[in-house]
């Protein structure tokens, strides 16, 4: 709220403010910019759909359990096979005991941004189905399913949902204790949105909505089509 | 439109229907039934990620071109590692040369259902990263992301779309060309709702909503916790 006054204040002055200042304000200081700002989608969607997008920058700020578990919540309502729900999801919030074990795992890439994160989550799936211990065929693609309603959810509660693969998944097996029955999938950065001035020089540049091939290039009719 | 109409006609007479077919015209006939009429969410989360469920039963018509590419669009704008997009989907429609392929590859189970839909369609997903060929180890969590965008867009058209594991994984490979650099995921039947009536007697039961596991099942703070 705060915030939202200085920022007031500030576009009220915007004639003494440059116009990229003022760009920034409008994209940042209230909320993320949205997907659908630049994206052109060639057939309508669900708004949410374009609009999420997977920022880094945050301000290091907390979130609380409450918000945190929303987003575990959409997770929880994916489809899976036989609703067997084949994902699990370990997580570390900043300034517990936990939270080193987790960053220490991330590429240094990662952790240029990662470490204004209020949580860091490593998302697994058991390879065995629970209910008769057959091998399941969709335990990641499942898992997967759960992970974009967790992204989704964030988004609209107006927070930074960054997925990550670029961990060390065998140091995250061993120090998580992840049983070889199931599969690391991925990590996710969870915080609140700040100025991109924060991140790296590199990564401000490409703090933005990215585009998508076509559908004609990742869809086709019958048979499989080579390139 | 036409149909809204019967049901309007036929819900001014309601008292001389029983109350089960009242029931039904309600859920069925201008809109399916939404997840969140029978499903709690232990946490307050975006409404169609807890509307959004699986049924079966479709009336058989068609969905016209345009309606089908909006979920594929949907599809499109899911995150995944480096923004490579490694998913894929075949599909076909049915009354066209290759509906039979695709319907033949599905378990008998889910011929008896399935039959009544518009459009089948194969998720696959490229194991090795396009820009580099080096394995990807998130093709198909990210896939399975696509997926589930497609079934929300889905949902929210309100078409059918339920997602299918029991289909011959080999003969998705040989029938459909998929080269042994895709990885078969799972497939999808899309179509317009129908009656429950319409689906083998088993199945009406078993048509509506599912649970969930509690979130704490399935979530852990730290590393991993064994049941």
């Amino acid at each position: 709220m705060k915030r939202k006054k200085v920022t007031r204040v500030l576009l009220r002055k915007r004639t003494r403010l440059d116009h990229r200042l003022h760009r920034w304000l409008l994209c940042h200081a209230h909320h993320m910019i949205t997907g659908s700002k630049i994206r052109k989608a060639d057939h309508p969607i669900e708004k949410l759909l374009l609009d999420r997008w997977s920022p880094r920058a945050m301000s290091g700020e907390e979130i609380s359990q409450e918000e945190l578990m929303r987003l575990f919540e959409a997770a929880r309502w994916a489809p899976s096979s036989f609703n067997t729900q084949q994902w699990r999801a370990l997580y570390a919030r900043r300034g517990t005991e936990h939270w080193q074990t987790f960053f220490d795992l991330l590429v240094d890439a990662n952790k240029t941004w990662a470490k204004n994160a209020a949580v860091l989550v490593v998302f697994i799936s058991r390879k065995l189905f629970d209910h008769n211990n057959e091998p399941s065929v969709t335990h990641s693609y499942d898992c997967g399913a759960a992970w974009e309603n967790f992204a989704l959810q964030g988004f609209h509660q107006r927070l930074v949902v960054h997925g990550m693969e670029g961990f060390d998944y065998e140091r995250a097996r061993k120090e998580l204790r992840i049983p070889d029955e199931f599969q690391v999938e991925a990590m996710a950065a969870v915080g609140k949105p700040g100025p991109r001035e924060l991140l790296p020089e590199k990564l401000q540049a490409r703090e933005s909505p990215n585009d998508r091939r076509k559908v004609s290039e990742s869809v086709f009719e019958g048979p499989f089509k080579p390139k």
